[in-house]
């Protein structure tokens, strides 16, 4: 593993997998908005054609602002549809992935339980999950792991926004404390620096034992 | 229970449903692709305005031919967002469902065990999946309820173009058989005809115990 | 279908699917606690051996007394393995559903989303569904159909044993109520009515839309 | 963490679990079966008076011989229902895991696809991983992590007893092999050693994208 593509990696998750990864001695791009706009498809394009190829991909974007579904607008859909689904599609079809590397999602566990004011999240990385369970199948035939994050409440500016008193949130949760971007970025560091390729094609739920389903 | 809607109620599983409820005695407007292409958003927008409520909602549509994630066309991607998600959203945002009714989406299978060939179907289901759960909660409270049933292996049209040997293919499954489009059609109906209300929220695999996993 | 077997049939879900068969002109042996103790296995197999056969096998029992994991004795675990989980085993091992005829569980809820209270019936209500998924690709051949239904709140004495304040709990619903045992009853009654077979294999949660997982 | 228990540890996934936590610098008891067999409850108990703490507990334990429903006796279910679930149970009841610990449990891929081959240990393996789902909530309050890994197919004498033709088989798997049990034990380790806390409650799929379902 030489180097890695860290989409929406100038802050909250994306940045700490990152700098985890810098601590192995690899060379990381990583994107900030400005860059790279996962949302507008020219910009995921032409990053598409600078950065052709990696041994490590790591999609990830923030979600939309809160919205109830009969107040989104169609042009909400489209424009969380291309940031949350079609945008990654792109960057899939279009950076090779170098064989023995990995493909990192970092989608939501509102991708097993929604809820009504990240109702666009849910869809869309529902949708993107489904995907990338399809590509891991293709993608093991070059021992590339694909490997679906699925964080529950995370100590970003995100959350921050969504929860109107964190303090108070917190103590809701079976931890006490939100989760720190850093224990994702060294979870992901951890498989890499390990060579793990068999946890492939998985959801992995990373939520301080917040979630009530099992399975 | 007076009226009903049957999107893709031309042939099919949509068809089979709207004569079962047709012998309820319920006024059904069953819309063939000439009539409303939901991959059409004005077609969709258009319907929508002159078919503006109903008691019962039957959200059900074919999917695309089959095609591997890397030929996939960003022309793809858009239109089966319309015609599997978005044509949906809309109708959903713009038909009053009356109180005490249903909506009844038919999804697949490919909602929980996506599979290379059906890989825009499985997204954008998943998707809309996801979206129907959430709204479930809202339409609870009017004595809506939701109901996702995801046929497995029905003996539609489609089954025929998917399948290169259908009569080998069904003696690889449980029951030997596919499922008629009818047995939809009887369930949705018995639903209805009982007035079973408390049934929502839920997504019923309907394939012939052809699944792997239990929950 | 001609005759059923209700267990647990005397009060609750089983009585009103008792009840709803019935009404089809079926013969319905309903047993009570006293007739058939699931804990039991004597009175498990002793049953078995009177009845022998039948169209349609309904598992039911009820559930234990909340206990937290730290006081759950080893006996509580022996007597409720039995009662949930291998008298069923024994009971589908000994009694022959008729070909054409139907196996419904009456799981509950508590086997995707699991607690602290209902930890033992989480637990082996899980087991018993996992084997039922195993044998409706068996019974497939036999066109033989197993359903379970997974109930949520429903208006039974157990339910008001559980909750505290059920007027309370009640507004805390999508539906603002529980659901009735009637309606699952009915649910089942219109399944065997309209001789649906190819639902089999399939979990159905029948909570009102309560739950948060979409899959 | 210095010290770590692990239950079947003298072979396959176990023992390469406990060599890994061995070069972390930990002090690791790994049992074989004739030190602590947890089909046997009297053995179970002694055990846990000698150990009675530790830091890592890895529950992990072989499964049943092959066996179809029909065929399966009483003494089959009691038996493995001790070594598959009530042994565990009365582990985790009796040795404290200190706070900060992990708990990982070394479960199946049957628990979400069941067969009729290892029906039994589809069963147990369910409700034991519904257990541990319910405690890893208690246990986050003491900062303790419990991970359920579901392993796939994996190179273990085990997997050879199962599968006739290994050869022949791994050419079916999207890898083109079995999992080594040493990528389990690294994985294990991994998480050990980078302190991740926060993923917890969490059933993991190891199975080098095997399994068809998302979620």
């Amino acid at each position: 593993m030489k180097d890695a593509i860290v989409i929406g990696g100038s802050r909250g998750i994306g940045k700490a997998i990152a700098e985890a990864l810098k601590s192995l001695d690899m060379e990381v791009i990583q994107t900030s908005k400005n860059q790279l706009d996962t949302s507008n498809l020219d910009s995921v394009k032409k990053f598409a054609t600078l950065h052709n190829k990696t041994d490590i991909l790591i999609l990830n974007t923030g979600g939309p602002p809160p919205k109830e579904f009969f107040s989104i607008t169609e042009d909400d859909w489209l424009k969380y549809h291309n940031q949350l689904f079609l945008g990654f599609c792109i960057l899939l079809k279009n950076i090779k992935i170098n064989d023995g590397g990995y493909v990192f999602l970092i989608s939501s566990n509102v991708i097993k339980e929604p809820n009504s004011k990240l109702i666009i999240s849910g869809a869309y990385r529902s949708a993107f999950s489904s995907v990338l369970k399809v590509l891991s199948k293709d993608f093991a035939k070059k021992n590339i792991s694909c490997i679906n994050i699925a964080p529950g409440p995370i100590n970003t500016d995100r959350t921050k926004e969504l929860i109107e008193n964190v303090d108070e949130f917190q103590k809701t949760l079976p931890m006490g404390r939100l989760g720190e971007p850093e224990e994702i970025g060294n979870f992901v560091k951890s498989i890499v620096q390990n060579n793990i390729k068999y946890l492939s094609g998985v959801v992995i739920n990373f939520d301080g034992a917040n979630s009530n389903y099992v399975f």
